[in-house]
């Protein structure tokens, strides 16, 4: 098929890819990080703000969305991107995750998944041409296919008829879809821990055919080493000329290990949330600011960082304000995490580009972890 | 005396004036609203996002800072400006105000407060010199004067006895505090609404002499009307030389009375407290944005406002922040509501500028108030 979104791959290096997603709404330099807007904001940033950083593109969830404010009304409205102005591309995930973890009394069934809003109860089905038409309503650059995300653990029976059910739905997802210049829609392999399956699961979506792959259904419980093996598995089955998104990942040695493997767009909720209970990502490791060691601190976060909350303020100051709870300890929190992520972005696709990143993966293993406090 | 805080009035209107207060920090243009950032930070605000709504001094509470993080850490760190980042002028209030809302178990004495942190309910005794030995260590370029706040209503004979321990606790603050260029100490008018008493504690301030005069014991429940007329017997007895200083009002025609009668300076924690509860304040009214007739509306808050809330998003999209509780919706409305208020100043000035303030104040009683939605 001629994909509604051109890649262009500049660099390979091993597994790892250096490239450009054009989008509708402008370019997505890959590997990208997306910030997750769940409710049409990222939570705590304003949209210049998250410009500042580095992102180039955010992650809208449709579950969220169609229940408050709805889709309807943000197309009234004239479109996600002009609602929140954002004017960067935009990806909207199904509603499938989302339905799994936050809604109540689900049934799923061949057409679809009834549930019920966690917000106030209302009895709500969502299907593939759902999805699609809700993605399409907000005005998503990036659209992905409904899916059921297999629970985990799950046994191999178990998972095998969820990945088909969600590959059949993926093949609706896709005669749902409007495809547009600048517009594209993502399939998700999905399949578990188990190989088998995520070939399977690859080679349906493959046949079908997609603007993206995505790797779902990983990140849920089965830890590092297993979700590296999947992806050692999997994404040597995926079209090399298409953007492969590894969703809901991860820690930064998550992304490192998943670049190094192919990986080109990622998505987490951990540098947001982190940033609202006064947990800080550093080059020396990870922080909690409410310990009491930083109360007369006058050094930097980390002194590395372009951030304000690095270049304005002491980690006396910020732990001073996760101790008062002000708003603007999670305001800098979350703008120091963001910049961490999209530096940590930049230095592997400035490492791929030089071709050494396998060198800059195992220095940044050395950097440290968690320090605890 | 000689002061330590260079006032220029350029124009004056009636008995509105238009004037520069010069402090170690900066200039302050007057008369001048001054955002509370009671907790060493402006609540939902960057420190340049305030100095972009046009605020050129903001205002931290004794009370506050000296219970957490204590203003000993504070001056560790090099005092108050540095710890927040805001590099213009700071007036820092004496605590007394906070001691009598916040803090439990207070007993009166002579020598000053003794009460218990509303934080840890540690004992702690806070007197005249303790309060201006704060607000050193705090850095502060205008200090308030430690005084008693009479409660209201008060009978004349108490508010007489509350007033005469504040002008006995004045004249130890000026004692006790250490004249330098740029830093200012400014006394404080108690009396309650009993012209007699406010005549003799504006008598006894200006007899001590102070670097300007404040107006306390207002804005706590005796009506506007009652409030102006307080005004209109005490501005007249102050030094036409010194600012004029009205705490902790108020409403935005309270302000505009205010400046008509003569105040140069105002504090008030309502633009943002109302920022943190949806309540915005327009050229056309006060508005709840949640109410739910701005859910599809895709007009700007206030047309005529030059804040990003205005001119980026739409009500309908601060009505979906008020409603999924975003941290956004308290960041932009504070934004704005600041803004409000310093456009407002502005305009005062100018209109004091053109002699034109009688008018500007009657267009501005003219355009509407609460439209209780």
């Amino acid at each position: 098929m001629t994909s509604g979104l051109a890649f262009t791959i500049d660099t390979i290096d091993g597994a790892a890819r250096l490239g450009r997603l054009d989008t509708a709404h402008g370019s997505v330099r890959t590997p990208a990080f997306m910030p997750v807007g769940t409710a049409a904001t990222v939570k705590a940033m304003t949209p210049e703000s998250v410009r500042a950083t580095g992102a180039d593109i955010i992650l809208g969830n449709t579950y969220h969305l169609m229940l408050r404010p709805t889709a309807e009304r943000i197309e009234r409205l004239g479109g996600l991107h002009k609602f929140m102005n954002w004017p960067g591309p935009i990806l909207t995930d199904s509603g499938g995750f989302q339905v799994m973890s936050l809604a109540k009394l689900r049934r799923i069934e061949e057409t679809g998944v009834t549930f019920q809003s966690h917000l106030d109860g209302a009895t709500i089905k969502l299907t593939p041409e759902r999805s699609i038409d809700i993605q399409r309503m907000l005005g998503a650059d990036i659209t992905m296919a409904f899916d059921e995300c297999t629970p985990y653990p799950s046994s191999e029976e178990d998972a095998a008829t969820s990945m088909r059910l969600s590959m059949r739905w993926a093949a609706r997802s896709k005669a749902a879809f409007d495809a547009r210049a600048g517009h594209g829609l993502f399939g998700i392999v999905q399949g578990s821990v188990y190989p088998g399956l995520r070939a399977e699961s690859a080679a349906a979506l493959t046949d079908l055919g997609f603007d993206g792959y995505a790797i779902g259904g990983l990140a849920v419980g089965e830890g590092q080493e297993q979700m590296f093996q999947v992806l050692d598995a999997i994404v040597p089955r995926l079209p090399a000329g298409r953007p492969r998104y590894l969703m809901g990942v991860g820690k930064p040695d998550d992304i490192v290990g998943a670049v190094l493997r192919g990986v080109d767009m990622f998505d987490c909720v951990l540098p947001t949330r982190s940033g609202r209970t006064a947990q800080a990502f550093t080059r020396t490791g990870t922080i909690n600011l409410r310990n009491a060691r930083h109360a007369d601190d006058p050094e930097p976060l980390d002194p590395a960082c372009r951030c304000p909350a690095c270049t304005q303020y002491s980690r006396a100051y910020l732990h001073h304000l996760a101790k008062a709870e002000e708003i603007l300890g999670p305001m800098l929190l979350t703008w120091h995490n963001l910049t961490y992520y999209q530096d940590l972005m930049a230095e592997l696709r400035a490492a791929i580009s030089a071709r050494g990143v396998s060198a800059f993966a195992a220095a940044f293993a050395a950097r440290g972890g968690e320090d605890g406090g």
